[in-house]
Formats: structure tokens, C-alpha cells, sequence
């Protein structure tokens, strides 16, 4: 292995690079990374992290009007902004929809027009789905304020709680995973994770009234299933046990891996559920449990006491 | 519940919405969220996250001149400087204190003058607190600094230690909460658990030389009370337990239900320290250690050996 | 201690403290903290952490051009794209560099030259690194790949994934340690530490094929040493256990503290290695283990079940 | 008079004023422009040159909507966009207006609930002369089409022509002149004076299918009365011959003073026309001309050669 | 006509359309303006003129780096910072000359394939002028600096006369405008107008060692031919006398109509020359002078004395 | 000459430059003008336009506050502001002065000690005089107050009048002329003359009450004198009518060359007076009149009637 003074040896060689070496050599690096180099790719563009951003801000602004964007819209105009806004965002989602399809598979590298159409139908698709997500949301505020005694109204909910914004971001972006959306889901929820430290991803199935309270830490795996009413603290994990290897030793991608956890579940901080177990309807899991089987429906799972 | 496959059924109707009609939609919600639409409450505006994280940050360049804001600073201006950076923050924080008060009570809609002079006076009590931040945050740096064998000067705590930021941050949110400002003090620290990870709500009472080393995933309830010289590391939680509810099964609201860590404490990372129960003073509570009762003064509470 | 009324009662005096008094109070304090007021120190100007973060966005997108940065540089303009940015960057860590020289221990109030010359120097070693830190990032982004289930592409790695981006950094900032460069490694580590939840002091030495999941709340301390091909999950902490004190009773810094890890080791989530042991290569730590003594090669350390 | 050799000796004193010293004088000026020293006017802002410059860019984007502002507009979200951009605009507009009539003349330091009223009064009148604002805009558009050979479509007008900025800014700040609100319209008026060199006064009454070619140091007067159909090239000056002083040796204000220039009237590069004379319609004055009576219809007024 | 007080009746009607009203009439406004609500027309974007200032910027930062742009590039990353700037600018203009040229003509209304590859063309013709451009302008900096007693060298005419500016962009201009490209070429030379005061047309052919003095009012027009050595003063008009109507009474387009000046030509401030006159070589003509008629080689015309 | 036929057919050569090669030949360009390339200049930055902008808006705050700059500024934190504004201000003004004294004579590449010392004490010199100008531009305003009909108050005149900008402008960049500071001077009062087409030489030296009114196109040159109470209208030249040459056939620099305006005098727009003459106070110059000779006190020079 590597320790500090054999680095210090190699790290100050004879003669230093020059900048303009140092660039040459970046420029010429050869090991499977240098996208702009590969001839089929050239042209084409990742997708923007900013413009998404600003379209994820734009949604929520859009399913929480007065709460974020905007602040002194009146009612008379609410429609128009409404609709402004949703207008720009959606253009910024579709450009984005279809770098993330022209970036994860097609070959032909200017404006191809399988990925605009494509693109056109898969915005449409989720476009059509606000109002459901605006519907959960309004679930998941509820839960927030009943479940936290700290909260004193659902508008400091929306407006301050973490746990708010991270599900917020990952209902949108699974709604684009659903869609089959390559790249953009992803980015989207680690934006979330990143204002948040809660990291959900977003393939995870999650039904109404769901609240994260205080959140960082918590992580939520891709095959994960929660129904209605559940409750999580910070710290938590709904995570894969391990994972099968095909013949060449590489994880098998898609296999469903996380937890089902059934109805009116509470998990208290720190606990660790992993494997595609099933936690039983109206069970509570205690804090720091490590639980790798499943637990019949009303179960109480408890620490040890110290 | 809901799985992934009845949700792919519903999502895609036979007729896509057009972005018309979600936005007639979301204008349309009736679900006790659209706060626009309400009548009484039409033209009052919510606080606003921007002007106050500006407002925090030009407060955190008054209290440490020179290491936060305008790096150029020569002492010959230094006084104009504060004096102009406080002024224009005091402003911010008095407007956004008279939004907080008007949107969680009051029912006139515009310029209400009952609001605007509370927000005059809460504003100069709050700032007349500000020299006492000043001496406690003074003791915070210097204990960060005694106590990290990481840290090279004074100097590095205040300009890049997360736990001196988030102190910062609820020691002003602190006040505002103290002064029954509503809704303010908790976007500051909401702001504060967003950049490092650490949730200390503005409640929790707090005595000087405190230190969060790393600190992610700390989380400190609102009714906690801290004395002096206290440390505490990553992930520790000082929590509720459970809580009471009233008749209708909701919780009740401000009942002092957190810890009471008594002066000379230290708490290892990941200990979960729930309800209220006291850490007696100079007691230590080892990493991963889980406490839902009080330890008299000079303890030593750790996990037993894996 | 101080409890919530006491303070009450000191918070409102009898006469309310003006602006213009707060001011002046704030810029008397003499508490050791007044950078501004020091004689010697006056003119010297703290590195920028505005300026640092970009250019460490800057060395991002030269390590990584087209993932970060300029998303439509074509091949034809790769090199001029790579130089300039380059070359800007390269200023601005100068620039940073001097600052951080001057303002940790030289005594010359205005372009110290000797700060100035050894910031030159030290710049070109730090440049001359950049062709290496791209070399083990590489095999980082292809380690990510591989252990994840969920990732779809190394282009998704680079994009997305909060662990490369924590290591990238802190690859860069571990450069400047092994330097010498006061400040400006730790203000680099923890811009990543606020961004990802992820802690890596710069001091850490990391080899090849790093990879951390998820990420919130990992803390990786000064004295580490890890080999190649390890993983690490959300919350795990490679701490230091105590610290030896010296005659009057402060931490003595700089004594190797931290684990050691070697090759092919994979720690879940939530585990916790303290103080200067070793973690044998092969070897796999459960999640939530807690563990303060060095296991031979090829161990399997798990938590009792539950 | 003061020469520069004068100037030199007085300028540079014994001793220099420090900062400290200067910013005390000219906070200490008493020479009558110390607008924030006076009692009464304490609390009241003027209105803002930039919160000006965007609403009047706002209602350019809503007058020639995907010519101005937000370019990828698309038919099916026009509605919204035009509706949301006309609220922000008003919505700035009518602040705007309340701090004129504030500033000039309201002596209650805030919120004087009168000029809020008339605010929102003359707001309301505003807004609905757009329509009319917009027909005769697009007359003049046509007339700079069909007037300059150069011109390659009405479009290429909309989008370059200064003469077509110059006078759209001054139809909307004319509407507010006539219904008597202070200050704002000549901010606005002198915004595009900056921007095209052409100086319209808001007080001018100008009809449809009115262009300004080239424009650079066009002055037309407050009383100017301009028929439909008129053409002027750059450097023409409609302005007053001398003005009828009161028993003070004031100028009186407010006296038709400037030209009546009929329809159908060619006014070529550098002419001027001084004082209330009339110009006859069809008439056409010659570039350089100087003159200072009235002509009759049809008239060729023209220098005589060189 | 119409005069101030028809209006004021007209104005203010019984009864005020809403903000709704008003943008519903905006939108549905019939007058051949409505670009956005025309069907061929409906998905193309007009230039932006935010994007081509930024262009021209960058090209003025290639022709003259160190004066315009970053000014603290050195010599040894000078090729690169080139190159980058003078590769993001190509890529601007020629999205823009693709707007272009689909906005002018063409009637397919998305990603036009033909318009694209005549930009392709169009783009790599402008660049490859680049050198001349850069030589011409070395010329009229020399003589800007040889002409001027009060310049001190030319660096300063580089970095402060609006002469230079004006005639760099429209340098810039001109190629664009002899390639054919519509639009574009007049949104540069009105940007450089709007900044100067002085309008020279695209379409102007202008030889080596150009020199405008302080510039402002300056008219320059469409077919004007400026040989080599021409030195002009502010206020002076290059123009078209009149011009041939067709048979409806329209001015035909493009046919020369403005003067040509031969080489070693000065004209003084405020001269008018009108039509497809010839200045021959080396003439003087004074300030004020107005000239409709070719003047042979050596000519002095003056004013006659007051 | 050449012509535009000429033109095309050498425009469009055989090959194509590629960006590369234009970017070679660009930075390879031998004409004098590679300020970068020289071997001596190296290092040393020109003056920021960006920089003096910004400055010169903060000294208008400081002269004017609340008319320019933070609008809400109240009583009680003016002191504070004014210091703090201004001492940011003389830092800005301070680094470009040095800048212009390293970039127009010294020889030593990098942080010229000679410079330095230089820069401070011209600037201290510069600062002392701000009253002095504070005084001179109430006069302004008062003078535009009472010589407009238009104004209706002189704060109309501060906020929004070009001349007072202008002058404003000048009285800064005269303070710095007199003191000899290179280049700057010059670029402040260019900054002017885009904003408003009024173009006066930072060093013409101008009395009180000095008033031009609309202004597009006045021209006052370097060696203007200019009395007390002089009002000048738009389009007014106050020039040199020739200059002598030196041996060499260059201008000689720096000879009076401009009129002498003395006390009272009126000059209507479009007057062009030319030379080192001498206008008597009292007297008025007609519009349009052209004068290269002196006139007595109190005479009335017009043009002959049309």
C-alpha cells in the first residue's frame, strides 16, 4: 500500500511539468473517460445540472405557489404565473430529457429526432402527473405537521423542513424514473441529497402522508417500497444486504434488493433495515436496530437496553 | 399499498393533460395549501429565504470582522464597515421579522401597524443581544480549538469548522426564538442544517465553549439545555423520547421533552441521548452509546466491547 | 448553568443598546478574535473560500472536461478550453496559496516576497500533480461503477455520485497538504464536507479504486491510511480514539491517531473504527460494528444480530 | 474665474483630509441636497432608475412579445407569459408610482395610505392604454419599414431600430404624464436617452406612424405637439426659443413653448425648429435649417447652398 | 391631428380593463406584428442580442487581448486563453447566424438543415478573416493616436475612444454583412451605436487608418465607400440625399445612394454629405459644411465666415 | 481605394483557417500593439474599466446619497454608510491608479514599491478634495434647476438629468487629471460620454453653476477654461481649430488649444467654437453659429436669419 512518505518521493519529480504540458497530458489521457474524444459522442451534450436546478425550483414553485418562487404574487395573477412558470420549466425538462436519451444510448450525434420525439412523449407523460405529485405532497405536509410537536403550522413545514424538500425532489424524479427517463432522475435526487443529506433514490415506490423528520443521513434504496403513513428519523437505512454477481463478478443491475415497509411504519433514528425484507404493517423499529429479516405486521423492534 | 406497476397503469391516461390544464389544476387545488387563495391571508408575504441567508451572512461578518465578508478590510474603516453591514442586515431582519408576525397571526392584509411595531421592537432587542453572541462565540472558537488536535489555529475554526458555523447561526436564531419570533428562527437554522449537516433546533438553550466536531448527522431537540464546556461529535442525537397527546390523539406542543447535558460533557460520535433526562456534569457517553435515562455527574457510559 | 428563564430576564436591559452602539462594541471586543486589530497582522488578507471554490470547479472541469464545466466544448477546442482553465485556476490556488502563507505565520504586513517566491513554488508541484490525481480519480470513477448496483454508467459516477466528488476533492487538497500549504486544504475539504456529508481531513492518504456510497456522515481523519480498492458506506467514521495531552493539558498535534486500512476492505454503513489500528487487506467490517483494535487480513467483524 | 493653475495651489492643503475626516464633511454638507437629512422626507425612498429599467423591458417584452425578452416563447404558453411578465411589471410599476407621489410632495414618512390609493389609481389608468400604446407602436414600425430603404423587414425595425426603443419608451412614459404621475415618466424618458442619444420629453404628444432615423442628438420639447405620419432624422432639435421669465427672474413653467408640427411633415438630419411655431403639414425642412417661425402647409423649407 | 387634450378624454374610459383583459387584447393584437401567432413561423428564435454583445466582446478580447477582457493573462497561457475565448465566441455566432438566416427566410420551422450548414460556411469564412480584421485595426489605432494631441499613446485609444469601439465592431460587422449573413450585422453595429453615439451601417466599405473623433452623432450609411487615411469628427453625416421610389411608391433597396471618400480625406464636425457624391483624395471639408456634389482631389470647402 | 467588389473576391481565400491557426496568427501578431508579448510589461495589469465603473458610482453614492446608490438608507446609519461606501470606493480608485502610473512609465514588472508609495499619496490627495467637488456640484444642480422650465425640482435634476451625470463625472476625473494621474482620468469621463453623449476631457477646468442641458454631442475640449454660471445646450463644440506639428509632422501634445468661456455665457445647441479664444462674459452664441474668433463681454452672436 501507499503511505505518505513514499508519495512525498514520487510527488516532486526533477523537472516540473509546465502548465501547458500538464494540459497536454490531461488532454490526452487515455483510459475510458475522455468523452469528448470518442468519435460517435462528440457532439453531444450532457445534461445541464444547472438547468435542472432551476427547473426542480421552478416545479416546486409551481406545486407550492407562494410558499417558493415568487414571493408577492397575488391571486389575480396566479394562474398566469402559474402557467408562465410551468411553461419555462417544462422546456428546460424536455432539452434535458432528451440530452439524457441522446447522451445513454443513441448514436447519431446532432439533434437526432428518435430522441426529440421520444423526448416530447415523455414530458408530456410527466407534465400530466403534477397534479397527483401536488396530491401526495399535500399528504406528506400533513404528516409532517400532526407527526412533529416541534412543527407550529403545515406552512413552516413546506417552507423549512428538509424532510419537505427531499421528497418533494424524489417524487418528481421518480415520476421520471417510472418514465424510463435515463441520467436526469438521478441528478435530481442527488441535488436533494445534497441540500438535504437525505438520499433517496429515485426508483423507490413511496406512498402519501410519508414524513423524514431532521433527515440527514437517512438512505433510501432503489427497489424500496413504502406504503402510506410512515415515519422515519435521521440516520436511517433502507438498504441491500448484498447483491448477486453474474459469471464475470460484476453485481447483477435491477434485481430488487431493498425493503417493502407496509403501512403506518414508524423507524426511529439510526436504525438499519437491509435486504428485501418486509416490515409489517403498523410495526415500529427502534432506534439503531440493525433488522435484516422480516417482521410480521404490528411488530415492536427494540435495541437491547444499554 | 401502491407498487410500481399499479402506479405505471395510472400514470399514463388515455388523454394527456395540457399544460394549460395542469396549470388550471394547480391553480384550482383545494387541498388547504394554497395559501394564496385564502382571503384573509391574500396579500401578506412569507418570509423570504434569500434575504435572510444574506442578512445571517452579513451578521456573521460583523461578529468576525475580517474572517467572513469584505477580506480586505483595513482597520481604519473597520467601524464604518460594521456600522454600514449592520445597518443594512438590521433592516432585512426587521422586515422579514414583521413578514413572520403578519403571516402567523395577524389577519390585516396590508402594512399591518400592530406588526410593524413589534417587528421595531423585537428588532432592537435582538440587536442589543448581539455583543453577548459576540462574547459566547468567542469561547466556542477557542474550545474548538483546544479540543481538535486537528486544528492549527483559532483562526481555522472560525473560517472553515462546520460546528462553529451551525453554533453561529442558532446562537442568533437562538435570541429570535427566546423573543417569540415565529417561523425566522427556524429557516435560519433549517439554513444552517443545509450547508453542515448539523440540526440544532433554535430552542435548545446553549452555555458558552461548546464544540460539534464534524458534525454530521448531530441533531438537538428544542426544549435541550446545554451547560458550558460541552463537546459532542458527529451523529449524536439528543432527542425526544415519545410524546404525549392530547384528546385528539395529536401531540402536545412545547413540553420540555429533550436532555439536559450538564456543564463538562463529552458525547461520542453516534450516541443517542432521548426524553428528559440529565448527562451530569463531566460525565462522558461513549460513540454509539444508546441513553434514554440520566447518568449522574462524572459517568462513564459506553457500549459494551463488540 | 444557564437555563432558558435566566436568560430572559439578562436578554432585555433596561435600556436597549442603539445601532450605532452595537457597532462600536463589536469593533472594541477584545477577545483575541479581532484578526483586524492586530498590529502586525493588519494589512494581510484571509484566502477567499469564494475563490477557492472556483477554482476548485475550475480543476474539475479539467480533470473531468465535458462532465463538469463548459458542457459544448468540442474536440477541436479541447486543449484551448484545458489551457485556459488551466491557467486561470492555476492563479487563483497562487494567489490562495500566498494568502495562506502570509496570514499563517509571516510577519510582513504587504507582498511578502518570500511568501510570494514559496507560493510560485509551490504551485508548480501542486500543477505538476494534476496528470496523477487524473489518474487515480479514473480508477475511483471505474471502482464506482462496478460496486454499485445501481449505476448505470461511470459516466453517471462522475455526474452524479456525492463520493466522487468528496474524493476528487479531496485528492486535489491532499496534494496541498503533503506541500505544506496551511489553510487552504481544509477550506477545500470541507466546500466538499458541506456539499456531499462526507469528512475527509486533507491529511488522509488514499489509494486507487476508493469508493464511497451514499457518504452522509463518513468522517476519514487526519492520520489514515487506506490502500487500494476499499469501499466504504454512509456513516462510517475512521476516528481517532483519544488524544495523548501534553504538559498543560492540550492535545499534542500531528501523532499518527487514525486506522490504517489496507487493500480490498469494505466497511458498512455506520461503522466506527477508533484510534491508530489496522483493518487487514480483504477484510470486511459490518455495518454499525464498533471497533477499536486492528484485525488480521481476510476478517469478517459483524455486530451480534439483533 | 478659477484657471488651473489656481485650482492647483488651493487643491492640495497642508495637512490631507483623512477618509474618516471627508465622510464626516459630506455627511455634514448643508447646502440644501441633503435629502436624507431633512425632517418630514426622512423615510421615503426615491424611486429606482433599475427597478424602472426592468419594467419598462417588461412591458417592451409584452408589447412586442418574442422580439423582446424571453425569446423561445411558443404560441401555446403566450397567454401565460404575456399575463405573468404584464403582473411583475405592474406590480413594480405601481411601487414605482407610490414613491413619485411620495417624494413629491406627501409629507407622512411611510406607507401614506393616499399616495397608495392614487397609486393604485393611476396604476389601473395606466394599464389599460396598453392596447392603445400597442396599435399606434405598431404604426410607427410600418412607417419605419416603408421609410428606410436600409430596413429589410418590419422585424429587423422592432429588433434594432433606436428610433423604435426611443419611442416606445416614451408612448409608455407619455400615458404617464398625462395622468400626472412625477418623476417617473422623464426617468424613463431619459433611460432610452442614454441608451439611443434620442431625448423625447414625455410631455411630447406625438402621433401614429411616427420614425426617427439614425436619431443621435434628436431633442424634442415637453409642449411638442407632432402630427401623424412624421419623419426626423438625427441631430433635429424641436425645442423653445427663449421662455418668459416671472417677477423673479424664474423661468415659468409649463407654457406651450416648443412646436406644432402637422401631419405628413419630413424633417431632415441636424434642422432646428425653436419655439410654438407651427410646420404645416406636408411640409419638409431641409437638414441644417434653423427656424423659428411658422411655415404653411406644403412648404420645402431648405438651406441655401453652400 | 391630435392633440394633447383629445387624448386626455379618450384616455380614461368608463370602465378600466384588469390586467387580464389587458394581456388577453395584447395577445390577440391583429396588426402583422404578432410574430409568435404566425403559423410557418411559430418555433424559430430570433437572434439574442445578449448572446452577440457577449460574442463581440470576446472577439474584441482576440483582437486586442490584454486591453479588452481578462487583463491578468500572461504571456506564457496567452494561445490558450485565445483560443478558448475565440472558440466560444465561433460557437455563439454561429448559433446566431443560424437564427439568422432561419428567421429571414427559411420555412422549416425547427433545426433547419440547410440553415445549418450555411452557417456552418458562413461562421468558418468569418473566422478566417480574423487576421485582416486585426491588421486593419492595428491601422486606425496608429492613426487614432497620431491624429490626437491629446492622446498620450496608443494603448489609450485602445482601451477609452469610443472611436476605435465603433469601428471594431462594425469591422466585425462588415465581414458578416459582405458574407450575406441577415440581421446580425445591424444588431452589432446598433449595439456599437447605442454605446458610442456613432452609427456607421454594416454595409460601409472602409479602408486602413480610420479615425473618428469623440464620435457622437457620427452616420455613416449603407453603401458608403471610405478609402484609406480618413479622418472624421463628431456630428458628421455620410448620407443619402433621396432616394428612387418603385412603382407603389416604395424606396428601392440596395442601390448606392451614399458618398464616397477618397483617401487622406478630414471632414470636420458637424459637415453633411448627402448622395453618390465623390470627396476626392486628400480634400478638406469644414465643420458644418453641408455638400450635396462631388468635389475633385485636393478640394478645401468650407462654411462661408459668420 | 478599395472597393467592395475588391474586397470579396480576396475575402474568400482557397482553404479555410481553421480556429487553431486564426488563434496562432492572432497571437503571433507583430504590429506593436501585442501589449502581452512585450517583454518588459510582462506582468503589469491596465486599469479595470469594470473596476472605475463601479467606483465612480460608489463616489456619485457618497456625493449624492439617497439619490444613487442603496435607496433606504436612513438618518441614523448614514455616517456609517458614507464611510463604509467611500473607503471601498478609495481602495478601487487607489489599485487602478497604480495601475495606470505601472502601466504608463514604470519598468519593473511586478508590485513597483515606486508606484505604491505613489498611488497612496495621490490618492489621499484625491479624497481630500471630494467636499470641494460636493460644494462645486450643488451649484450644478441648483443651476440646472433654475435654467430648465422642465424641472420641476432639483432633485429631478440629481436623478435624473445627463449633464449633472456628466459633470459630475468630469469634477471626478478633473481632481485626478490636475494630479497627473495617467489613463484613468480619461476612461471616467468616456464612461460619461457613453452614458450620455456628452464628451468634456477630463482636463477642462469648469467654474460653478455649470449647467448643459440635454447635451447629446457636446464636445469640451482639454484645455477649456470655463467660468461660473455657463449654460451650453446639446450639440455644442468648444474645439480646437488646428494644431501645430512638431518636425516630425506629429501634433504637438499639450498646448492650450480650446476656448476660454467666461462668466454668464449662454451657447445655444449646435454652436461650434474652434480654438484658443476667448468668449466675454455675458454673452450668448446662438444656435448652430460657427466661431473661431474672440468676442467682448456681453455680446450677442447668432446666425443670419434663415
Amino acid at each position: 500500500m501507499v503511505g505518505v512518505d513514499d508519495e512525498a518521493t514520487v510527488r516532486i519529480p526533477g523537472r516540473l511539468l509546465s502548465m501547458a504540458e500538464v494540459a497536454e497530458a490531461l488532454c490526452q489521457a487515455h483510459d475510458g473517460l475522455a468523452r469528448l474524444r470518442d468519435n460517435g459522442n462528440d457532439h453531444r451534450q450532457l445534461p445541464s445540472r444547472g438547468a435542472l436546478v432551476e427547473a426542480v425550483d421552478a416545479l416546486r414553485s409551481v406545486l407550492f405557489p407562494g410558499y417558493v418562487g415568487e414571493p408577492d404574487v397575488r391571486r389575480e395573477g396566479l394562474l398566469f404565473h402559474l402557467g408562465a412558470t410551468l411553461d419555462r420549466a417544462i422546456r428546460v425538462i424536455r432539452e434535458q430529457i432528451e440530452r439524457g436519451l441522446c447522451f445513454s444510448g443513441c448514436l447519431i450525434p446532432d439533434h437526432c429526432p428518435t430522441c426529440a420525439k421520444r423526448a416530447d412523449e415523455l414530458t408530456a407523460q410527466f407534465v400530466a402527473r403534477l397534479p397527483e405529485v401536488r396530491r401526495l405532497l399535500a399528504t406528506d405536509v400533513q404528516a409532517a405537521y400532526e407527526g412533529d410537536p416541534a412543527a407550529t403550522s403545515p406552512d413552516e413545514a413546506i417552507f423549512c423542513y428538509p424532510g419537505i424538500l427531499a421528497v418533494t425532489i424524489q417524487r418528481l424524479a421518480h415520476e421520471l424514473y417510472v418514465l424510463g427517463v435515463p441520467l436526469i432522475p438521478r441528478i435530481l435526487t442527488e441535488h436533494a441529497h445534497s441540500l438535504t443529506g437525505i438520499d433517496i433514490h429515485p426508483g423507490a415506490a413511496i406512498g402519501e402522508r410519508f414524513f423524514i423528520d431532521h433527515g440527514t443521513g437517512v438512505v433510501i434504496g432503489e427497489t424500496c417500497v413504502i406504503g402510506r403513513n410512515v415515519r422515519i428519523y435521521q440516520g436511517v437505512t433502507l438498504g441491500a444486504k448484498s447483491f448477486p454477481m453474474d459469471a464475470e463478478g460484476h453485481p447483477i443491475k435491477g434485481i430488487p434488493r431493498h425493503p417493502i415497509v407496509e403501512d403506518d411504519v414508524i423507524i426511529y433514528s439510526g436504525a438499519t433495515v437491509l435486504g428485501r425484507v418486509t416490515i409489517g404493517a403498523g410495526s415500529t423499529v427502534g432506534g439503531n436496530v440493525w433488522l435484516t429479516q422480516s417482521v410480521p405486521p404490528g411488530s415492536r423492534v427494540s435495541k437491547e437496553p444499554a
